[in-house]
């Protein structure tokens, strides 16, 4: 990428390709997310089982794993998608929901062993926790303040030579040199669930048609631009997230280059 | 059934009734396909493990097995609600989820040789790929058009003795001899997640009260006219989706038969 | 707690303290579950793997045990969250759905048999199946007057030393001696998927921050009176739905307070 990220070309060109994005994620989720990537342009596959997952991560544009509900069966099927992506060279995104629980922690060590992510992203407490910083996990709440957390994210980014995005009230999103900010948004993407976990799976959409840092911020700043627009005129989080999904779909590329504020940390 | 399906009487009878709907479906749609049966006037109930499965298919008015997102406990619940349906007569509907991945397509195999199904639905690659004939699937998108699929479908109905649908911008419904098509519907369909897998569920429903031509044509139309008038008025799939339980709600059966547009092929 | 129920310090409470709610759910509703929680007030969290379940019972405010959707896995993680509920003194709630089919019958018994709940809650029928008394189940409907389980209520109560609370269209919430009636609500709580099992995960939240019996008649009132106020002008279960949510978040304490319609049976 150059100093700045091409907003309007990454949307259009989710929008022209469509990337099949196959989700490894939780139960609460998984309607939200598909629901995301449909309005957002591009096509979710939910292929979670040991059998299909690695031969389905060759197919598919990008690939998502987030940690939220895992069982034997599903972090089988998790390991199963990072090796068959690793294998066709397919960029997958790290989500590791309420890292420090000791299953999932130790399914989000597994998949990193097994491969390069493109994107790790998750709040605070999660990308402390995964940079082994001591932080102050509650489940999916982040305890942490963002920038408290930036030094954890850029050297987890050097570690695995990938982009870690730290959700909050401003995003960061660094390939552990450069940091880009996204400081749109609004407070009610924390009061409807699945917010952030579909954030994940926009990420792993873009990075089928640009690179990881350019398609964590694209994610971004759509979701975070949507959110905006959704959020004027809706009275509360049940109104609001379902104009999440209309803004989502009906933001043109030109609007979110303008709407975006992207900055430097 | 007679030349024409009086759709009008199998939405009487449904809400009369409102038959017991076994779903064994998949994570991503098992909300949207509960409130789906629910607005239609139908009662939902999940059983879905293996313990359960075949004594409920008993009581149930319907059963549907869609593969979506199957697991080694969930597709063998699979197959026991099939031995169960089929020991009691109970009409079952076979969704065959992105058929052409490996687990999935050895499930749908399974169950249709455990029992005869009273409908097939799918779209035109998961029906031609259960048929035999070369498709080319991608996930849950149709890449053939429904036509193409027509072939495939008569040889499926005929060989399993059941009613086969192919969804597309018109839906095709066999039985192997008689062809009846409906025209309603909007692209915003394919932009909500599990309205297709919806349709598999409202398929069992009026199956509970209808023969499986007409239950087919029935749930099809149903739900192409709710998603004609859910259209109307919403700006994009976000309102459209909550717009479509809405009208699967209001929609009178007169209403119903007077909207349809069914046809012959 | 005395004669009255304080609901608006109980709303009070839970806004203040924002609950950590395990939620050890059905697939079918979690994704709903979570966003009744956050638009209340509470923080869910689906903890649901026997690997985590314990440990997180002793860090959640509270603990929900909803059979609607059971498989080997989180049957396991059930008891193990009970067990962990039990050891650190966490308030959990039993919600038994469908009791009557076997697998999950004999998961509710196990949990009852492993710690004292602090409230059950269910339909007539669940809760006449849990107390022994012969009723007549269809799945998740309620074939018996809400009435009639009462005596049944009244004996479970006082076997498990814990609150019941029965659904219907006026709810009765008793802890063997007292009974308190909650007479607000709309039928389209009924055509909605998931509103009585989101009841059940309001009722942990508030046991977080209440006694048994304050926490369930509070989940019901708030609960209840955003619905009566989500049917006011929305026309139909989709539209009821979200503003459902909507008002939940909306709803101050002394609106609560002054809206609920408690009695006393």
């Amino acid at each position: 990428m150059s100093d700045t990220v091409d907003l309007a070309r990454a949307l259009t060109e989710l929008r022209a390709k469509t990337p099949l994005v196959q989700c490894l994620t939780n139960i609460v989720v998984a309607n939200w997310t598909a629901n995301v990537l449909l309005a957002a342009g591009a096509a979710p596959a939910m292929v979670d089982n040991a059998a299909e997952a690695s031969m389905f991560a060759g197919i598919a544009g990008g690939v998502l794993i987030n940690t939220g509900t895992p069982y034997a069966e599903t972090a089988e099927a998790m390991r199963e998608a990072v090796r068959g992506a690793a294998k066709s060279g397919t960029p997958w995104v790290l989500d590791p929901v309420a890292f420090g629980l000791p299953f999932r922690s130790e399914i989000a060590r597994d998949v990193l062993a097994l491969g390069g992510p493109a994107i790790i992203r998750g709040n605070a407490s999660e990308i402390m926790g995964l940079a082994g910083v001591e932080a102050s996990g509650r489940g999916v709440d982040a305890g942490d303040p963002v920038e408290a957390a930036l030094a954890a994210a850029r050297e987890l980014a050097g570690k695995h030579g990938c982009v870690v995005a730290v959700s909050g009230p401003v995003d960061h999103i660094t390939d552990g040199r450069r940091t880009v900010t996204v400081a749109n948004g609004h407070d009610w993407m924390t009061k409807v669930t699945g917010v952030g976990c579909s954030l994940g799976a926009l990420m792993a959409a873009f990075a089928a048609v640009a690179e990881p840092l350019d398609a964590a911020v694209a994610a971004t700043a759509l979701l975070c631009v949507a959110a905006d627009r959704a959020a004027d005129g809706a009275p509360a989080p049940g109104s609001f997230a379902e104009a999440l999904i209309d803004h989502l779909f009906l933001l043109t590329p030109d609007e979110l280059a303008a709407s975006a504020r992207l900055g430097h940390a």
